[in-house]
């Protein structure tokens, strides 16, 4: 029987080098694209499922008692102190059109407070990882702490999300009155949005229909850059749906405000 | 006096060097952003400029007759026989924004026919490169030659553009037509939208307001590739304006006739 020790960095590593070598031979490569829902399209490429089951094979092989809750599979135990959040290949979308802005997501919160998530990009071999107090890039320079850059005036901010077309009408107009007070928006980057937060790149990220697998493993990482993460209402970002993300934690009320005014 | 040899890959491979080595100490960190535009943003970075300088240099040093069009100073001798077209940093937003989806574009045109195009990624160290009738793709993994992939239907396609806002109210119209026919769109990635065309990972790019220097130097490679690219009525991109590049030959002139046509 495994002794369970308490998950740490070492072990996400181990986790996004198993997703890694799943999920990159068949990077730009010919892949077979399953339609998930009728009629739309929603791709779930066989590396995102062949990835998944590895790290809950290995997640359940050294932390037995552990939930787990996937992209792609049922959830495990997901009321256990112990819950994994994982993400293979969150943006399917860039990931089969072979930009390198994809990157596999893997988070852990114990109901004791204890809180880790990273992102792996294994094409550009960079890491994302933090635990609420502090948050590091691991790339080809080695491994830095990183923060969040300060940006006090909506009017300075640059705001990211994916495609306007992920909001609903409603929540389309919201945003348009946050893109019309930024200095500078821009599209299309799925999760690697949140790490240019976390590195101090841009200020802002604002998207709406999210799983809690595309956002539960960034929350770590986002507050231990000294950002803050919450949906529209101010409430935990960790279920997902409406995602409002600040690097400047000043800049946050002001941003829940717009959205919430009616425009 | 230099002996004026045929530019080559190698010299393309020789400017490409000296732009990353000049733009990359200043990627993902804090720096000057100028606004050429009043009131709008059109970030331009000292990296660009210095970049610019540097390709301009060692072009009139060993082409000395060549005339050099670039994004950021005056063109040089345009009626000269042989042709530059340089723009260090396309992609500018990508740039400050940390995204390793910009790249360094290097092109060249003699009136006897030869052309060259080289696309450079120095953060992903990746290099994507043609002469109109063979293209290459060099990263990591070595050096490969690359061509499009086969789309026959509009509805299997996938789309790249920059984002809706780059078009004018009748060009979205257009570009709608299209979208609205297309599998899957995606917004954001500047000139790594040719190079994923370029390599068989996406199907159709369709742009507008391009710079020359936007596109002139990507040309080679999608035509190398297996691709063809015209502006929106069949002409020559050479000259930027409104710009679509598809992978599949047989797939360019439906896409032409639906934005022609009145929706």
């Amino acid at each position: 029987m495994s002794i369970e020790r308490a998950p740490d960095f070492d072990f996400l590593h181990q986790l996004a080098d198993l997703a890694g070598e799943t999920v990159m031979p068949l990077f730009r490569r010919a892949i077979e694209i399953e339609n998930k829902l009728e009629g739309g399209f929603d791709p779930v490429t066989d590396a995102d499922k062949q990835a998944e089951l590895k790290l809950r094979g290995l997640i359940q092989e050294q932390f037995p008692s552990h939930g787990i809750l996937g992209e792609e599979f049922e959830g495990k135990d997901l009321d256990a102190d112990g819950l994994w959040v994982l993400d293979p290949i969150d943006g399917t979308r860039a990931f089969i059109s072979g930009l390198p802005t994809w990157g596999t997501l893997i988070g852990y919160r114990h109901s004791g407070g204890q809180s880790l998530g990273m992102m792996s990009q294994p094409f550009t071999k960079e890491r994302f990882f933090g635990d609420g107090k502090s948050a590091f890039y691991q790339g080809a320079d080695g491994k830095r702490p990183v923060k969040t850059r300060s940006c006090k005036a909506i009017g300075d901010a640059t705001l990211f999300t994916t495609a306007p077309d992920i909001f609903a009408p409603d929540e389309l107009k919201a945003f348009q009155r946050v893109e019309d007070a930024v200095r500078l928006s821009r599209y299309g980057v799925d999760c690697y949005a949140y790490c240019m937060l976390a590195i101090g790149m841009v200020d802002l990220v604002i998207e709406a229909a999210l799983k809690p697998v595309d956002i539960a493993p960034l929350i770590p990482l986002i507050e231990g850059a000294g950002g803050v993460v919450t949906n529209w209402q101010g409430g935990s970002a960790f279920d997902g749906g409406q995602v409002v993300a600040t690097g400047d934690p000043d800049l946050h009320q002001s941003v829940l405000d717009l959205l919430a005014s009616k425009g």
